[in-house]
């Protein structure tokens, strides 16, 4: 399925977890209880709805389900220690208390106040007289991991990439797109193709926005039809292995007025400088403002209303988020979009958008669907 | 779109704030913050990825989004005044201080952590040396609200169960479940005839199990081939208004053996009896009871490993719990599934599964695929 391969997956979540417990061990922790599903996920490979991940600092990792998903533990997640257990974060914190945790990491950013207080009463009984743990927030130390991601998430991205861009192409060649069609019908039809062609699911609820519509960045898909001379919106993505792509391309239908020709040639320059910015050590604060500024220059800076981009993978946003309010650089490994809009209240709108990998040579660009203009 | 249609479908979402403003008065809450999507969507008709909620006592209730979702708001929630800030949770808390909370509500089972020490800063801060909001849990009160359906409900249960059903009865028509097909094939295809039907999703993910796989209770679909005198078991649903059909068939392919017939015979007799034993007033520890005693008489009760069904709403899976370790009593407008199994390590299994409506007389059976023995 992967250039890596099944064995190469199972080594690459072991690196994940090592590179954990180093974290761990800078903060002092004997033990880290990981119970955001994604997070699980990333440093496990298990995809079911209920399992939490002790990282302990002797190697002994343990995961924790429930049993429905005792087989499928045991094939995603070889090389682990399973815990099978109804109540499996209680499980798993009594197995931290057995195992020594006299610092016990947790993601305060994911537990709830209530599942914060069922854990004190756990490790406090577990604990029984003896040295109760003390707990410690790891903030979101496993998203940070996340936010650069290795050969294997790559390529799940790529594929995830090469779906929509499939579905695009072939709904377009059958000219599902054209007058008369409602928004909701061209959604609808895009993320079935998405499925047939193996994606998960869609990576979120699909755009589909056509004539005024355009013109509101997040519309969601409605009885409105296509029209001859209007634009049409496009913002979907598939999920593949759990990892999402992300894509926008606007077209006119019928024919191309001149407004419309000015704004998308003036959204496709910053973008492309947008893309262009996208470099080892930037910061995202200069990446939002090379492609922004394009836009101010033009006079329509106030009708790019939104961020310019954000990172993308086991969630459909996720660090760094690229805009004027952003922190931070870009590294090697992160995957982003680029995605500037013009939104002309009442008129139209056009937005493009792809995901690229950050690396230290020119952007590796993911969504290949053509950025010309197209007129269908 | 509904039998309401969508004033009704307001004047529901005003009649649920109002439940929700009656619950919090009798624990002496003078507003409370309602921070699940889930219960957000249920009490506004809110269906974008943030949104909070106030509901206070003098009925001046409080939405409050970020910019994304400014036109949204305005269309999916009438009615309400709306509060557009970035930061949503701590917009509405300054709100909820300055409208006077002395005792303000919270979902402590949905606030994280961090999520809570925020909430308490932003407090303190907006009180700024007058009377500090007391903060107490209201638990799981809307989900408790949502245990019974109202009408407008229960009509998009009907709509998400239809597809579901026509999705399959198309699949089969069209000879889509035939040998040599493997289970990822035949689980895309259902998936994206759903969405082409309607759905704006498959309710989860969705199970295509064959031969000894399908004595795997939550089987994932992989390349396994599906092949004649094997069972196919299809555990799926559909997606509607954001309310989750949820279904199981077993069929056969090409001829049935005797124990085939059996064990098939066995479940559906267990099904009819948990169905049967579905009345407003029944402990939901009987209604298991009463299915589970046909499968366990016949000798195989180990062989059924799981509890009897589920509430079934917004969420796939939510109360009431019908199991030997659920409390409590079935209540007219609940929507529940029944859903027995048998499974035969290493040779095959059989799940029959339905979503019901609790009546005062008979259950509305909402899944109308035929529960015979369908060989194909």
């Amino acid at each position: 399925m992967t250039t890596a391969g099944a064995a190469g997956r199972v080594d690459s979540r072991a690196g994940r977890r090592d590179a954990l417990r180093r974290v761990a061990a800078e903060r002092g922790l004997d033990a880290v209880l990981v119970t955001n599903l994604l997070n699980v996920r990333y440093l496990t490979g298990f995809t079911g709805s209920n399992g939490v991940l002790l990282v302990h600092a002797s190697g002994a990792d343990l995961f924790g389900t429930d049993g429905r998903y005792t087989t499928q533990a045991q094939t995603q997640v070889p090389g682990v220690e399973v815990l099978v257990d109804r109540a499996t974060v209680a499980g798993i914190a009594r197995e931290a208390v057995r195992r020594g945790a006299g610092r016990l990491g947790y993601e305060s950013h994911d537990l709830t106040v209530d599942g914060l207080a069922q854990l004190e009463k756990v490790l406090a009984d577990a604990a029984a007289g003896g040295t109760l743990p003390e707990l410690a927030s790891v903030r979101r130390a496993v998203e940070g991991q996340r936010a650069i991601k290795d050969d294997d998430e790559i390529e799940s991205l790529r594929r995830a990439c090469a779906v929509a861009d499939q579905a695009l192409a072939e709904l377009a060649a059958e000219g599902a797109l054209r007058p008369g069609r409602t928004e909701l019908e061209v959604g609808r039809e895009l993320d079935a193709r998405m499925l047939t062609l193996g994606a998960e699911a869609p990576s979120f609820e699909t755009i589909v926005a056509t004539g005024a519509n355009s013109a509101i960045p997040h519309h969601r898909p409605d009885a409105t039809e296509l029209r001859d001379g209007d634009f049409l919106k496009l913002d979907f993505g598939a999920t593949v292995d759990g990892y999402h792509s992300d894509m926008t391309r606007t077209v006119v239908l019928g024919h191309a007025a001149d407004w419309q020709r000015e704004v998308y040639e003036l959204v496709a320059a910053s973008q492309a400088a947008g893309r262009a910015a996208l470099a080892v050590g930037a910061d995202v604060v200069a990446v939002d403002t090379a492609s922004r500024d394009v836009i101010a220059a033009a006079g329509h800076g106030e009708h790019f209303t939104h961020g310019l981009g954000h990172g993308v993978g086991l969630e459909i946003h996720e660090a760094p988020g690229i805009g004027p309010l952003g922190a931070g650089r870009l590294a090697a490994g992160m995957a982003v979009t680029v995605e500037p809009g013009v939104y002309l209240p009442g008129h139209g709108g056009v937005r493009i958008e792809d995901t690229l990998i950050v690396t230290d040579d020119a952007p590796e660009l993911l969504t290949l669907t053509s950025k010309e203009l197209l007129v269908l």
